[in-house]
């Protein structure tokens, strides 16, 4: 028998953070989330990436809270909130969002997403309910290259996707198998060298992984997360101005493969589908940035922000 | 060339009905209905069928105006609403009601729909936001019967579904083929034979077919449309009391082909999950009733569901 | 770390047998057999089921070895032939074996399989080169009802699926989870309840899984096995005379769901196409006897073979 | 009614060619071939590429013929080939060509194929029976790029991908639409720029089309010809030296979109693969030489085989 986390196990899963929780029931998934700074301020919701929860902002929060009214979400399959069985899409996702900004938030927000995060922070860009977004601030998104069969650049297999398919063979939806010594044994052989290098070795399972139900792994390295949401027909519908942070990437010329969340050529598709949907899309790159600068970097961060955001009010 | 209809070419597509039509902009799509009856009475959403729009209810709306203040929509990729090309499943057709009954009828709402349209208000009762849905009606809903890889019963292989997969080929993704001539010589030998005696061979497509985006048979046929929505699991989750009228259906002995929505057997397990789920499943037998009973029988439609709604309220 | 088995660690794996086994190469895979009877007996194939290896006939060789010249091979996956992962599909199993008539046995020859390897005798049947197979022996084979969308009756996963289901999760492919508590443990919960309650729970592997790949079980669950090659077109094709052996079968009224390898309706209708196809199907049914007759009654199923054999010499 | 081509309208379909066909039956298939050359000589099989026929190397065989004992085949789809619906896979075409050397050429043979062909040539050298190969040339070949998931540089999609799309959609498995002008009216808005402005125009389809079956490239589009035939994984089994040329190619700076058949960083990637797995490849850039050399260039498509041939005999 293998380890076991997740909502079944709430006592070996999870551990108190700088900020209460709540749990808003949104219908097809009860959601959880944490509140930062005065009501009286703009909204803003956080999207937190893959294998991350809401407490991943748990640093930026305090900076944010000087000028929004701030909202930090486990998407369902994180954190506390539901586990959904076959139902990880981004559609789904998405729709459990403008849910939450209908029954929490209550007005137009802003909406800043991480990584798978950031995809679905495009997503609301483009499919949210009219005036639920004001602006949208994709955090190094894997637009494209979180495709399996995608229409520009490295899909998945040609980047990341060979842990997805690690996690998901050894943890198991809804940490079903949890071999975490299975695992890390066979990463060598089962991740691409780039990759297994990397690979965390620890004892244990970091918190955050705890945290993850790794059918999104699967979701993501079969492709039924988005096949039904092609990524270039969701710039193509971007309805409010975005920012786009780019953060480390790295393209090896002999093997093509990408390091990194999307190369520059997708940034620029992304760019070109966004603009020619009409919106501002206000490009920043950051080369040597981690994949989360909330997390490495909160104070620059909050301020690309900020001031980012100043400009549509 | 072949014919061409939809919302590009609206003068040789739409025709007057009884009833104003209005657009509501959702965000993801513009939705297309029409509303009969006062304000004051409950409200009802009727969901009409694949390849139907919402004037199949035009007889049936002023019986039940008497006791409902009634909406009938156009799903996506039916009569005037928004064409989405990839993205017709049910979890996306699913939450456009949910901002339907949002924006539209904003306060709780009795469903009913027929065929894929009671696939969707069975969704409705399972997935709605909190307090949208009152109770919901399935007008001879093809569960499990619609899906690819069933878990129970026929799936949709070995019913009707040679003939989506004829319309599908024929008329092409937003009638992008128009091949009707082509269609017609073509259903004695591509479709089963007792849906092939049956196939319609007007000169030209009826009025609801041209209304009817024929990606939705590509969507069913392929399976895409329920991929991240199993049946089985959607029913263990419906938190509202169902009536379920199941209408004409036979099981070919030898063959063991279903010829009607679902089969006996597929009806009884939707009826377990719903019960095992806690909720009322009042279960209504018409074997000698069309698929649309409120198209071919509007009184009993009517009386049917304004006698079971009383219960409700 | 889990249990490893298979060609990587044969001396954790493999056991002597009552006859010498031999290994060919075939160009794709090595394929592992053994051989019984005088070469001047007319030539017999014999295919192993699913999670069989060649030695599964090891009592009924020497009883048929009296009429024939028995091959037992052990397909791509089985016993100490090659593994193959991503490739293991009805049509590359199939030409394993037209290679190996044309290398090994090299004139025309009978052959007779069980389970999967009685769906490997129709692809012969059908598919093989002209003149290699003088009639083909179909034992208990799962037609129609381990295609995931079949065209005919309960597919997989009205079956008996969910066991393919676990063995692919927690034994993985190539026996590189090897997670066998763990499978034991979820057995309960993730098996229909009837095929839980024979789940056999010793406390290590049988030795005939120990010899097989569970990306087997992968293939078939997910529908790989067969994407391309329809068990109705290859019946139709069919191009020499057949011998069918239906064993237990029972249909669960209220579920539909199938116990045993294909119901009374996939079997006729395999009948109805063989014959259509201008072959004899000479159709025998054994109702009380267990999945495979060659190791429930090797007696039994000689005289069977046998008596068919000879009708056709 | 569209247009109707294929072996069930002969008259209207084929025309009479250089040299006398043969149809030999293989049991799966009945393949149609012309031969060239003295049988003393040393054996060459010719493999087109996708929407080409055995005769696109009528102008290379009398060259060729000189130094070999030349035979070009239809593959199954193709010329007066049988049509395979549902069957079009690399490993069901490529066993075609291991039953055709076994039954028509009967010793050990050179290879060479083009394009979809020169994947086939490809396939024999890693997977044919021992012995049936001497050295394979693949002239031009697809490798990664005509994969839906690929390891490596561009997918399918990321290049002529739309327009086998628009065969598919527009002509129909088997012919079966034939909708010619709807074809070339769909072209500029369905296909990527650069491959509409070179789609042909003609008031009919040109030869070659008439004897393809469109249902190769839904094969292709959809990704089920190659689903269980990873190309890495194929390549690292090559057992025969190999002869590479690399025609055309061009990557677009902007949207990383490739024109040709592979891409420099496929074409190294492949040969890393071959090396690696032991064999020679000698690798030869032609980046001004059209797709097809033997239709281009048939005397330098003749020099390059047959000088590379001689250093492996």
């Amino acid at each position: 028998m293998g380890l076991r986390f997740g909502p079944d196990y709430p006592e070996q899963t999870y551990i108190k953070h700088a900020y209460p929780e709540h749990l808003v029931d949104l219908g097809d998934v009860k959601m959880n989330y944490a509140v930062a700074g005065d009501a009286s301020l703009p909204a803003l919701l956080l999207i937190p990436g893959q294998s991350e929860s809401w407490w991943g902002y748990e640093q930026a929060m305090p900076l944010l809270a000087k000028n929004f009214h701030v909202h930090a979400v486990d998407l369902r399959g994180q954190g506390r909130s539901s586990r959904t069985p076959g139902r990880y899409t981004l559609d789904n996702m998405g729709n459990d969002l403008v849910r939450f900004i209908d029954i929490v938030i209550k007005r137009p927000t802003f909406v800043s997403g991480l990584s798978s995060g950031g995809v679905l922070s495009a997503w609301l860009s483009a499919y949210a309910k009219p005036a639920q977004i004001i602006g949208a601030h994709y955090e190094d998104p894997p637009l494209f290259h979180s495709e399996v069969d995608t229409s520009c650049g490295q899909s998945l297999r040609q980047g990341v996707g060979s842990m997805f398919a690690l996690w998901s063979k050894y943890l198991g939806d809804q940490w079903s198998i949890g071999d975490w010594e299975g695992m890390k044994a066979a990463a060598p052989t089962e991740l691409l060298p780039w990759i297994a290098a990397a690979f965390p070795q620890s004892d244990e399972p970091p918190q955050n992984l705890k945290e993850y139900d790794p059918e999104w792994a699967r979701a993501f390295h079969t492709g039924t997360v988005a096949a039904s949401c092609d990524h270039a027909r969701m710039l193509q519908s971007v309805k409010v101005p975005v920012l786009f942070t780019h953060h480390f990437r790295r393209v090896d010329e002999s093997s093509g493969f990408l390091m990194g969340a999307l190369s520059d050529v997708q940034a620029a598709r992304a760019k070109e589908l966004v603009t020619s949907a009409g919106q501002p899309f206000d490009y920043k790159s950051f080369p040597a940035m981690a994949h989360s600068m909330h997390g490495q970097d909160p104070n620059l961060f909050a301020a690309t922000l900020i001031e980012w955001a100043k400009t549509l009010l």
